[in-house]
């Protein structure tokens, strides 16, 4: 199941090379890189002296053992020196991917004693006597924390907290460019869910919303639910109800293609953490009736033998799923299932047991960066095929989710994310795709697609409104005691 | 000793008038905003309809209840008709004063690859073999969190987190505006010191630093030293050493004016919270020998009649200083003193008692925002004369310390700010008042001299070089093993 990975911008380097300039010199470098299998995205000149031009070229590798034997072949090169090299991810990271911006200039007196004191007094004392008006006047307004302990960190598992805050960063980055939130990411040095829980209530005046992630499973549930309990704000935990929401508005578009209800499907979800759970939980919101969950021991169901020791999370699981008890693994268990989801590992699954499901077959196979089965082995046995990768069409990725899903719980002052409204978020999702280019090749937008938030918080913010989760503005008053006008 | 407060841009606001286009209406309209004592700083016009034109006219007032009168005069002027009012000082503050903002644009797949998944883990992955490169590729490169519990804001006291963060946000804008700090307030939702230090430890690996910010005395002491214990990067109360930094630099400057040395003068100082003890040991860390306390209950000395009930912090202050046990009120312990350091509230010394001063008499008077005493009435019997306000000569301002210092010691990896690193920084202060240009009105920079900033971190990080706090920077390899290049 060995998938050699295609070059890709995210091993891309910066070769800053002299080459002299007699004819032919240039050619043997770029013909070195490219024989070696570097993908070269661009090139420029950007000095010459003594018969020699300097140049930088942009190349794109597979992995590390890859730059290196590019590099090597390109040293080799007669009439070519080269001065330096630069990873262009780790150029992106230097000193951290966001920063902090002032809204209003500082430059007089006058910027700074409306701004600090002694003009900010007002609009503290407006805040201590109301303190709704927090969400008028501070940062609360627009500002999710994005909470980790670097426990479950993408596909590297627990790394630690300062190692986990590039992914924070990066998310905060999401926030931003797609919905506009002003996300802050926190990574928490302790693994102790009561310790985290208690940090996240103490945090909690400053923030609009908690976005927790990279959690692991099972303490993600307890601190969510903990939290949920604990605080007036909206508490999500992305890696689990984000990547349902999406697989969610997936699942709508691909029910429509083939003409079978959700409520009649057979739905096998291969891996049980936090987000095979939470798939699980809004398969069922949404009406499907006949799910088997499978971890690595296999199908779960109320008499596998390790029923006393598999927690209450998965005791719960299996108690409402499987309930003809089908047994064996991955591949025994597709048999008559209609849908796949995979939220697990590489090669989890053979390509010819799909064989085994019914016709139309649907699959998910979300691992990442390689899925349980591969596209192009899938192929032969499956109508619709979704991966999380964004080298092969419908790709289900959370970023169709969060940024939105944040911007309409916030722009409706909700006290919660609910159930609704992650169902609202799917649909909003599953919409962009337009009826009638619905395609086996197409039932998920784009992640680039800038409608995707707009949709996603509009359908949101409704539905916390309709359901009675949104607050009331209660700010709207003239903020100093004026005469009636008018 | 009621001091009557001039219009400032603090209480400023916008009215918008429609005002006739008989000859005559404008002067009545503007006639009737001067003579309530409104003072008007621009007029534009933004709309006209039906004989009828539509002004917006900010003024500035003294406090609420003049805007109040203002607006009364201004109903009653005939063909005039007030549309709106925008306080400018809320309008500011609108959805909080700072926002995120990334650093790199997010419009590709290419970017999403090397600033998220999958290009961000090999990031992740370096930070994880070696911590230390969270320096090198996360915020914590430049970021320092503004922490407070909201206990002790400005004059206003107790006034819970969520008000306070107005004022930590403003903090944030001049920490990036003064020094390019990147800096997030964080208001906690607890009292309670045990929680407080405990929640600031968990939140460290995000930051590079952290500014406690308005927590109530004696607690901030405790805070500040379990912080300082268990915590790797500065951890530094801008209540107490910030205001410090900028009193011992305009006292250095004092000095030389009137040619006494620093290790000559008696010094009293009125007010014995954060500020007063920290100032205090400042003093005497700079040379000062001879100082005596005070507080509401007077002048503080090992014999006072409360001794057993002040408390371990008054009661370590008194065993060192006023050895002459001086007793009575601040009209009596200024006698023979060369400085008075009021630090407490409006008006608690009388003019002329500055008379029992010694000759050529300093006085720092910074309640805010009405001092101890008042300029104009001590101006007979002082040579030097500073406050917090900007409305008169030499302003001691703690922005002059806090950009500059965690500027020097980020840039310097600094471990802690040490009290070497503080005087470093005094220093800084006070040379950016030419020696030639030192006056009787100049003995402090003001605080819009962008050089501040810029020679406090300089001289903050050459100290933290000299004396061994600052970290060796050992994340300069590069990042992938290459082949050695050249």
């Amino acid at each position: 199941m060995a998938v050699t990975p295609t070059p890709s911008a995210s091993f891309s380097i910066t070769l800053r090379v002299a080459i002299d300039n007699r004819e032919g010199t240039l050619p043997r470098v770029t013909g070195a890189i490219s024989e070696s299998g570097g993908d070269i995205t661009g090139v420029d000149v950007v000095d010459s002296y003594d018969g020699m031009t300097v140049r930088e070229i942009n190349v794109s590798a597979r992995n590390q053992d890859h730059y290196k034997s590019i590099i090597n072949a390109l040293v080799k090169v007669p009439g070519a020196k080269l001065l330096e090299t630069t990873d262009r991810t780790f150029d992106m990271h230097q000193r951290g991917k966001i920063e902090q911006h002032n809204k209003h200039p500082l430059k007089t007196r006058d910027d700074l004693s409306m701004a600090y004191t002694p003009g900010v007094a007002r609009v503290c004392m407006a805040i201590h006597e109301n303190v709704e008006k927090a969400y008028k006047y501070t940062i609360k307004a627009n500002t999710v924390a994005v909470v980790s302990d670097g426990t479950a960190v993408l596909g590297l598992g627990d790394i630690g907290p300062e190692a986990a805050m590039p992914v924070m960063e990066g998310k905060a980055m999401l926030f931003k460019e797609f919905a506009g939130v002003d996300a802050f990411p926190i990574c928490l040095n302790t693994k102790d869910p009561d310790e985290i829980v208690r940090t996240v209530e103490l945090l909690a005046p400053t923030f609009g919303g908690i976005n927790l992630e990279a959690i692991s499973s099972p303490r993600c549930f307890e601190i969510e639910r903990r939290l949920k309990e604990s605080l007036d704000i909206p508490v999500f935990h992305d890696d689990q109800h984000g990547t349902a929401v999406v697989v969610i508005a997936a699942l709508l578009n691909a029910s429509k293609l083939i003409g079978k209800p959700i409520s009649e499907m057979r739905v096998l979800v291969l891996g049980l953490g936090a987000a095979g759970i939470a798939v699980t939980e809004m398969l069922e919101l949404a009406g499907v009736k006949d799910v088997i969950g499978c971890d690595r021991k296999g199908a779960l169901h109320t008499e596998r033998e390790d029923w006393e020791t598999m927690g209450p999370v998965k005791q719960r699981y299996a108690e409402h799923t499987n309930k003809d008890k089908v047994g064996g693994g991955p591949n025994d268990a597709i048999e008559g299932c209609d849908l796949l989801i995979g939220l697990s590992g590489p090669g989890v699954i053979e390509a010819q047991s799909l064989a085994k499901m019914n016709d139309d077959a649907i699959v998910f196979a979300m691992a990442n960066p390689t899925p349980e089965v591969m596209p192009e082995e899938a192929a032969p046995y499956v109508r619709i095929m979704a991966t999380g990768r964004s080298d092969y069409p419908n790709q289900i990725n959370n970023v169709l989710c969060f940024p939105g899903i944040f911007r309409g719980a916030m722009d409706a002052r909700a006290t919660a994310i609910t159930d609704e409204m992650k169902m609202a978020a799917a649909e909003g999702i599953a919409a962009c795709v337009p009826e009638g280019e619905i395609s086996e090749d197409y039932i998920i937008p784009s992640v680039f697609n800038r409608e995707v938030a707009k949709e996603v918080a509009k359908a949101v913010e409704i539905e916390a409104e309709r359901s009675g989760v949104a607050k009331l503005e209660d700010d709207g008053a003239t903020t100093i005691d004026l005469p009636a006008v008018g």
